[in-house]
């Protein structure tokens, strides 16, 4: 059984790590921090976890979490930047839910972040935390950075085409949908529930914070063939409180003569999480709802050169908290699935 | 074509009215007031009202209120109170949204809403606006205080047996359900969508605001007949954006042998808004949704002594701004319906 | 490993047994029957069984059915019935899901279900399967007939009250909301999205099924104590996919002066199910939501002789299936809670 | 006034005929048919209309509808063509709102629908009543084949950029979202509130039958310019009752140099209905609801050569019924915004 830290427990990542952790037999949580919260109990916040967690929030304390077998960042970005050099060097494992080391072109981050990053120095030891892509990279890695919930859907949706050369990887489009939850727990007029419901409309079009970090996922999946990934990213808010939804289209290449289905069936065989639907079944959101899984359904429409790419995945689960987890049981040697495999309601 | 000033334009109650006053014929908003967004184009607030409103938002001046023909406060409580003696003495016609001048009794009203009330003097002088009770009254008022969501519900639902005397004034219950608009546009996190959606719950169960002027109401009705009444009032939430529904429970004294649909029919028969449905049909929030109807259903189930009542109605509108309208259309003599006549989505 | 199984699995009760026993380490599902879907994969009806279950839907054959250790049925009332003496008297176990057994009063049934009973001789022989009521007599049951969603939350709602004599009996109200899968999987105009989305109603005033069950209940509960209780019951339909509300209210009888709360927590102490919340917190569907948890808060409101107990459940859950494994679990000594202990989304 | 028939209105889009109509200053319902509920009062299936509509449902005969002045068909495509010869011999003024006479070739139609058409004699003599593309033909039609839902949100977007020639005709992509009233009120278990709550999912992604409508509307506004337009379109369902939203990606032609925002306000700055947003403002489905208005912003992320056009209308209002009125109005000559005027809620 190892300890498990969470910095940052009052959001809905937090929430939802607690959650999995309730179910989990290897692993439990021993610190949850939050300075707002410090001294309430987590059942009182979270009344679903009366019975399944006894913790108090407390500040946090670099002690406390070195202490800890592991420790996950579900804090805003820039947060878990301002902790990170004392911990790695503390011989900590670290799994970051934030944006802080996703990209590793740091002008980049800290373009689209709007401030300074912290610990440049680190950003290198970071292991984008996608299984799919780096699995074997994870089992030895320090620092894990997890992927964001809009490029988890992306970069294993357009993963097959791109590793076999299918599409033109300069004209990629993700017209994405996501839940609100996505948004996090912030009290923002926007996200009421009288401005949200019954309502569905795009936002950040010219330029969501999510982009360079797909954009470089799409190329590490690349690993250096044909032009560099371009795409167009439209993401969009959806009524309901979890789920993402990507409809991806890419051009197939002159003399793409290939049965996609297979292709994805093959490529994803041994993946734990990644359901290839067979043909006619499309993906729901509420099939994946709180599972770590994610269903892809390919089709190619009139048989024109538009390939197109179905993609559902609870953004708190596979889109964060679950692929943690699933990052952690990585890192410890432990069955991939563990916690991990409830159905959906 | 009278001209209208609304204090308070940013939340739903005040986009409400200009919702209902861009379709009405003789009268028009040519004022409306807001510190924070000072200057900013209402149609850009609210996009749902470009090319119906070509409004700015002003800070709120007694000289440019004292223009109109009729001032509207939508605001939170304690604001109309602090301008309410310039505009009174100033002449000005007023009709007031908010709790401010709906208790009789100061001292209630104070130990409710935890503060001073800054011109008891006034108090006297508003007339409650519920035209079902308090028509020929508000024809002449100067000042009209509109009653609050909950109360117009179950105040409308028990009058009829209450002027009767067919129920124990001692012991009525109301079991209500409002959508989140009641609440406001303020950005609090229990109010958002992933709180709130997919979700229901009672709230306020130790003691509601509206409570008092309910009873007050109740007690207007009784008029004098009987004990005054004495009500248990449970709201609840619903994860629906408008509309209100109270279930009544009242127990019929001995000897009530009445017939109770005629009763209601009778009673409500010259009322515009009040829609007594025929026996076998109930109430539904969506058939009254954005109009200013309110529908009633009485029934006696089981012929036990346990008489319900079925109350539904849009907060915003019959529960607000709808009545506000109703109230204005009285107080100028206008047809009470004008605007308010559309059915529906 | 106790084999189990299902009979009418296409439905939403069905679907949810297959949900909580995928996660059961004692017992499996290995039959489950539908006439209309014999043949098919049952993860291709409910994809979010990918994964979980090989099962095809069968059609129902007694000898199958006598191979397992337990047989639930998730069916329409009329459908156990038909089956039941020939399972019996093979010496089945069996866990009814529908309404078939859970009146004692022959009349009464078939006056409430407007058909005859085709196998009086056995209803006395059903236990009514309410663990915090019945929990002995369902150790040693050879057929437990699952109380209906709504009297589970009305009845455990009332429990101490009644069991202490500390209300009025004859004169009890049920307010109760349902999400509209309990409504169940059919076809039908008033289920559409389009017609309950946005919406709030109540329905079956003058008389829903489970009236007749639930004073039965109460009364089991009074055993003997007092009048027998006699119920108004108000249900209405919530937009919501999932879970109960019932809001219940009773007059306290002269001299009750009892610490309500000190009682309920003192009543619910043992029941692994029953959450007595702490003073100031009151219910939520969310937090129930797909778990097996009844949560539950009594309050006096301003110290007045009603008293108000609300409960929340998830309908699915604890209002069937969940209740269905929990009383299996009794009844083949299991643990009580095995795969039902995971949290809430 | 003119007499208004509906054939058909027991769906939404009828019921939306009779909201519409009910504020109609120079038109008014007079008969409206459905065998299935005959003799039954508008106003008992849709009690929304209470107080607004006296009519009763009856069979449909051709001499009551000859007797109108305009005929409406709000009926599943293959019922307008069985009485449209009669009609149109008899004089009649029809505006079908079906999909009978939308597809001018008529192979393609029988294609799609899978069966004969019945009058392919009198496709030519329809206009698509796309009033932004055909307002001087539809003012003289006897018959209007109004268009569908999605259709008109896809068309109206791409409309400016393909009269300009500034797209790739061949690679049109539209990812669009619809609440779910464009099911039409049928009881379909898909459709139910449980199945359709809290999802988001794409369907008939190989093929839906407003496909060849859309490419048909495409090269109508092409008009001979480049290559014919090709469009991969992908439906989406969201849980919501009104709504459509259509994200719309072309590829800008080499050179195209344009000030795509004053392109687009200029296309439409004399349509009463088309309201291009400014920049920084999108799309919202809830802006629109129950209105005539569509919305559109027009987008190219990070200056690439993807344009992004984004559009938002309500499906049963300009995607339906309230486009049918705007026909109408042009038809007879009245003011094109009569009766459609009102904001959204």
């Amino acid at each position: 059984m190892i300890n498990v830290g969470i910095v940052g427990g009052t959001g809905y990542t937090g929430a939802e790590l607690l959650r999995l952790l309730a179910g989990h037999p290897q692993a439990q949580a021993t610190v949850i921090t939050s300075r707002a919260e410090q001294g309430r109990a987590v059942a009182d916040l979270y009344p679903s976890l009366r019975g399944h967690c006894d913790l108090k929030f407390t500040a946090p304390e670099i002690e406390q979490l070195l202490d800890c077998d592991v420790v996950f960042f579900a804090t805003p970005h820039g947060v878990a930047q301002s902790m990170m050099g004392t911990l790695i060097d503390g011989g900590a494992k670290v799994i970051d839910l934030s944006a802080d080391f996703r990209i590793r072109d740091v002008p980049t981050w800290e373009k689209w972040y709007a401030q300074q990053h912290q610990c440049p120095e680190l950003v290198d030891l970071a292991v984008y935390g996608l299984p799919e892509l780096n699995r074997s990279k994870i089992r030895d890695a320090q620092l894990v950075a997890c992927p964001g919930c809009y490029p988890t859907s992306v970069e294993i949706g357009f993963m097959p085409l791109l590793e076999q050369e299918l599409v033109d990887p300069r004209s990629l489009i993700a017209s994405s949908a996501s839940g609100v939850s996505g948004a996090g727990r912030q009290a923002k007029i926007d996200f009421l529930f009288a401005e949200m419901n019954d309502n569905f409309r795009a936002y950040g079009v010219n330029g969501h914070r999510h982009l360079p970090e797909i954009e470089q996922g799409l190329r590490d999946i690349q690993n250096g063939r044909g032009e560099p990934a371009c795409l167009t990213f439209v993401p969009h808010l959806l009524p309901t409180i979890r789920g993402i939804h990507s409809s991806l289209y890419g051009t197939l290449v002159a003399g793409a003569d290939v049965d996609l289905q297979h292709l994805f069936e093959e490529r994803f065989h041994d993946e734990p999480f990644v359901d290839v639907l067979p043909v006619g079944m499309l993906p729901q959101t509420r099939w994946v709802k709180g599972t770590n899984k994610i269903q892809v359904a390919v089709c190619r429409p009139q048989n024109r050169d538009t390939v197109v790419v179905l993609v559902a995945e609870d953004n708190l689960t596979k889109g964060a908290s679950g692929q943690a987890i699933q990052n952690m049981n990585i890192m410890f040697g432990f069955d991939e699935t563990l916690s991990l495999s409830a159905p959906a309601l």
